[in-house]
């Protein structure tokens, strides 16, 4: 029996070093898809003292990330671009939401939205992704 | 009473001097999405005998235009992202479909997918779009 | 002795049947580099009379050809993003110069700068190459 | 007398709470280019154990951030690029350095590679940056 993509998304998740700095939850997960959150906090701001882009990308990213893995074949991002459509301020509760658009051989393409508390649009993200071929979690059925 | 999406990308379709070029065919559209067709012809190859880049591009990028153009705001691409995942070869049929999957003030996000005729997907494309303000048909009703 | 970056952009350009229905022409070319010029015609024109978008990423998308298979290892795009900074009218002529930034293993990165007749920027281009490994010409030194 | 490239980049890497957060440290500035340094830590690992692709992103877009802000116009990222070309592990030290390839009105474009201490390419990114008008630093040379 493999892995669900929930338990995948669970086992990167707390594997990851970076969702306890960034209080990065897992929302819920799917084949192909994922939804994570994030708080904007005190010490994510950049020099205009606005959320940094590069953490409105990690939580866009950790979504594609999640999603990318949901088949249990271990993946990594290959290429991103991200739009950013509204700044997020100190406080902000960001909610991105990672759906697979299309895949050809070790290649998946996933589009990302990042919405904040209020509902509204703050980045979209399309990402690409390329499998290595062995499972994220490997099951010792023998044992 | 306002034009539908449909008239919105005909009316598109009629003054591109690119689609007679191209043979590219509106297949339907509705608000915020959009989808068309275009053979891949032996005038349309690049240095190495396959369909160039550009017009893989070409067919996303016109799906994208029709439907970011859909309710009535004339739009231009400002950014653009494709990614290509599988070669084109002459006599090979694509097909793009585009869908919004953000917007906020005047810019907008499509995802658009482009398909063979076997349904085997060759390119994955994000656009953003910026609106001008103005009507893409001005209806004079008063006439 | 192998062909030169100048042979190689040369025998693309002769070779595409896109350069002939674009007017697109060679100006120089050197390893990891080359320029190309392309006049925006009367059967270019999107349906807001300007040049279609698609037809300036063709200008940058054919430099970034010419200068990521100029060491003759044939190369092909597999990802590129594009940013539409001024329109471009019918008698415009641009010009796109392609520049290497960066290269691992088999992928390689290029920037390409399209400016028009007056020396403004009209897009600015990322590309990224994937490296198949045979050359694009082949020398048969043997005979 | 205005602010310089390095006073500006400077004040940004003094005010962002991330470059504490991340140990970025600025290495030189000029107009509109910007050379920025940042070691891979513990508390940046994906679930692979790799530093997670957000951080490389960090270290791109905070160069990026430095040099569109540089002639002390406030500018902000709009869109990013960016592609993965080699994994970045705990320990490592990147390097990105940004400069502007691009501008025409209020967008300007920038091309930024990321290298790892062996002067490897990990990363090539490229931004786009809108500027708001008002100054970075305010001078009160009136008092």
């Amino acid at each position: 029996m493999d892995a669900s993509p929930l338990e995948i998304a669970r086992y990167l998740n707390e594997r990851e070093t970076t969702s306890r700095v960034w209080d990065l939850k897992l929302v819920d997960a799917g084949p192909g898809w994922a939804t994570v959150r994030m708080p904007a906090k005190h010490d994510m701001l950049n020099g205009h003292g606005m959320l940094h882009g590069a953490l409105i990308f990690a939580v866009a990213d950790t979504a594609f990330a999640y999603a990318c893995n949901s088949r249990n074949l271990a993946s990594v991002a290959f290429q991103a671009s991200v739009v950013f459509l509204a700044p997020v301020m100190e406080g902000d509760v960001l909610e991105a939401h990672a759906e697979e658009t299309a895949g050809q051989g070790r290649s998946s393409v996933y589009a990302v939205t990042v919405i904040n508390q209020r509902g509204e649009a703050v980045a979209a993200f399309q990402g690409i992704s390329r499998t290595r071929g062995e499972p994220v979690i490997k099951f010792n059925n023998e044992d």
